[in-house]
């Protein structure tokens, strides 16, 4: 039921060159023969789509080791190989309440290079932060002569507007409404992108991590706060604005505490790592680190510790139920705090999750860990920065594609 | 972020066949000239798609009335106006608890004749209902000889398997995985698809309802039970099998009282027409007729009545303020109970909607009363009867589109 818009040949063209470069950078180098099977396409078409892509640079050819010549092959001549060009690349950076990273990410995916500077402490100026990750960019560009930079990709730990990449909100950053994109786009003279960390989150690891073959996607990273990305159909869900998947404000205990978003009773006052730690009796602020030492004691005997995490596991499984209802995923990825209480107390949390199965019928789903870690909204990051390329894989002045054609 | 797979030239044109034929099913007649701009494509592809469509039957060209002339154009050919053929059409079927709705809808959404039969108490045998149905239908194509019906639509109060129409669970009709669309498929030898009411709901809200502009939409509907279905970037939210959307069994209060899903504290134990009537000293089972007495004596003055639509009002917000949450839709449409609560403690539901500002960043939101009533889900069966004709326009035995190509 899609809502169907017309293509001419020349957007047909440019829409093939694109599937094939996409295809490439997700999965990697591929023959010929099998581009042609897994596109649709004949051999002459993707013959021809290949060397316009080559000419772009975009990507190489080359014989395939000889082992993967298929068995009983009458021609001589095996399919060639058709790989990413690694002189390709953007800068993908992660903005988190402690530390920037920033990265050099090839097309197909890979982290070529990556720095990281903790910040000082309150250190959440935009316009400082804006020139460490600029001067981060500049010295690992400097450090790269021969690379294609196409733009950069920010996760931030907030809301995003879409529209302009507007940061609406990222308490953890303290930020309301910093146009840091624009700011950093200026700095740069680079295209910047930005997007809520667990929205990138989710898209890499359906593209390169857990998730791999699983187009309905719940992502749940939990923190001090938890955050939320889904994928619907193979799409990252943006929302109308770009603020979609704000778990973490789930209603889940009306009866319940305060929590920091003015509400009563949302999801995170139950799970978020702070919470773990007071129902144990413990100190707040001390993350995954503490987490793990209030888990050994829970494992130990000690009675606080295991009810504290044995209640957390319980409210996870009671929110992902509401999750599960309301998205029907075919896979449920689970990080941080998350993961740890999946790994201890799993019995109880499915419990909670499967409980009123008259209309669970959702009985098949998968609970995962995350693969990629921290990793992910980095490369999310470097998706985002990549996008318009692999949407339009032709340069500005090629003859036959207008510039009015990228936007 | 969309993966793209290749085209060739044939797919090209059924895609741009596909792309008018849907847009004036969707938009209603439209000159040429209005279709070449806004399909994007040359006024000779326009002329030779349309030539195409019509030697199928299934558009008519046809002069325009003079008043839409354009003034002042100096050719005295005024652009032909392209109408979806009426003889082409669908039948689309509503099974409610009480009721049974079957329809014959026309190409471009109109409603050419509708009957309703009253079930017999407890009347929902499977058996039953599909020749109930047959029966219907059979009396609408025999009364419409020229009509060249593309199959059946048919909007469940329940959980359908989109793989295959299996009604998974409908409590309203007491079906656990029945093989409904099969049998009905079977006996009325025509194609047969099935979703869910509200996901049906929302896709002809969007089309052709309050909704038309907006692509991100939830939409929630109350009576005994409480059903949601979403869009997302236009396209309905049906998850990896087809049953997301449930927004009856949201957790909201997790010291709530017990639902029939087994689970405690759903949406639907909160707002649901017989919680609402109950908390108004009233007894269960009366529907809109005694929920809108309730709202009578709540306007005179009746405390117990006046509580309980306040409570219910603060309870739709809540539950809404964590959908909003999640999709951050542009557009919240509201049917049945929650449309009335709306109307009349718009106050009290939007407070509790916006409750937490601090991430609140969906202010903007419209929240509207649904505009088709109980046609939308009627209609949205019809989208699912001609997604077929208007995916592959081409007949079967057309040459150069080869059965393949229309799976």
């Amino acid at each position: 039921m899609t809502r169907r818009t017309g293509m001419s040949q020349e957007e047909l063209r440019r829409s093939n060159c694109s599937a094939l470069l996409t295809y490439v950078h997700h999965r990697g180098p591929t023959t010929r023969a099998r581009l042609t099977t897994d596109l649709g396409l004949n051999r002459s078409t993707i013959g021809d789509l290949t060397s316009q892509l080559a000419s772009w640079g975009l990507v190489d050819e080359s014989a395939p080791a000889s082992t993967t010549r298929v068995a009983g092959r009458a021609s001589g001549r095996p399919s060639l190989l058709v790989t990413p060009s690694q002189q390709v690349c953007v800068l993908a950076v992660t903005l988190d309440v402690d530390r920037i990273q920033c990265a050099l990410v090839g097309l197909g995916g890979g982290i070529l290079e990556r720095k990281v500077r903790i910040h000082q402490p309150g250190g959440h100026d935009v316009a400082e932060v804006v020139e460490t990750v600029a001067l981060m960019c500049e010295e690992i560009l400097a450090a790269n002569p021969g690379s294609l930079c196409q733009g950069l990709g920010v996760s931030i730990p907030g809301s995003v507007r879409s529209s302009d990449g507007m940061v609406r909100f990222a308490p953890n950053l303290g930020w309301v409404d910093a146009p840091f994109t624009d700011k950093m786009q200026a700095r740069l003279q680079l295209p910047v992108r930005s997007g809520n960390d667990a929205n990138l989150g989710v898209y890499a690891e359906h593209l390169r991590g857990v998730a791999v073959g699983s187009s309905d996607v719940a992502y749940v990273m939990g923190t001090v706060g938890i955050g939320g990305g889904f994928l619907v159909q193979g799409q990252m869900l943006g929302g109308a604005q770009g603020y979609a998947g704000e778990v973490g404000h789930l209603l889940v205990d009306s009866a319940g505490g305060d929590c920091r978003c003015g509400s009563v009773g949302c999801w995170e006052t139950k799970i978020g790592s702070d919470h773990v730690l007071a129902a144990a009796g413990r100190l707040p602020g001390g993350g995954m680190v503490a987490l793990e030492e209030v888990i050994a004691a829970a494992e130990a005997g000690e009675p606080r510790a295991a009810q504290a995490i044995t209640e957390a596991a319980h409210w996870t499984g009671y929110g992902l139920r509401s999750v599960v209802r309301l998205f029907n995923p075919d896979m449920v990825v689970l990080g941080g705090v998350l993961r740890r209480l999946h790994e201890v107390r799993a019995r109880e949390l499915e419990e909670a999750l499967h409980e009123g199965s008259g209309i669970d019928l959702a009985d098949s789903i998968k609970l995962r860990g995350a693969a990629l870690g921290l990793d992910a909204p980095l490369l999310g990051a470097a998706e985002l920065a990549f996008e318009s390329l692999l949407r339009n894989p032709a340069p500005a002045e090629s003859a036959g594609v207008s510039d009015a054609l990228r936007a």
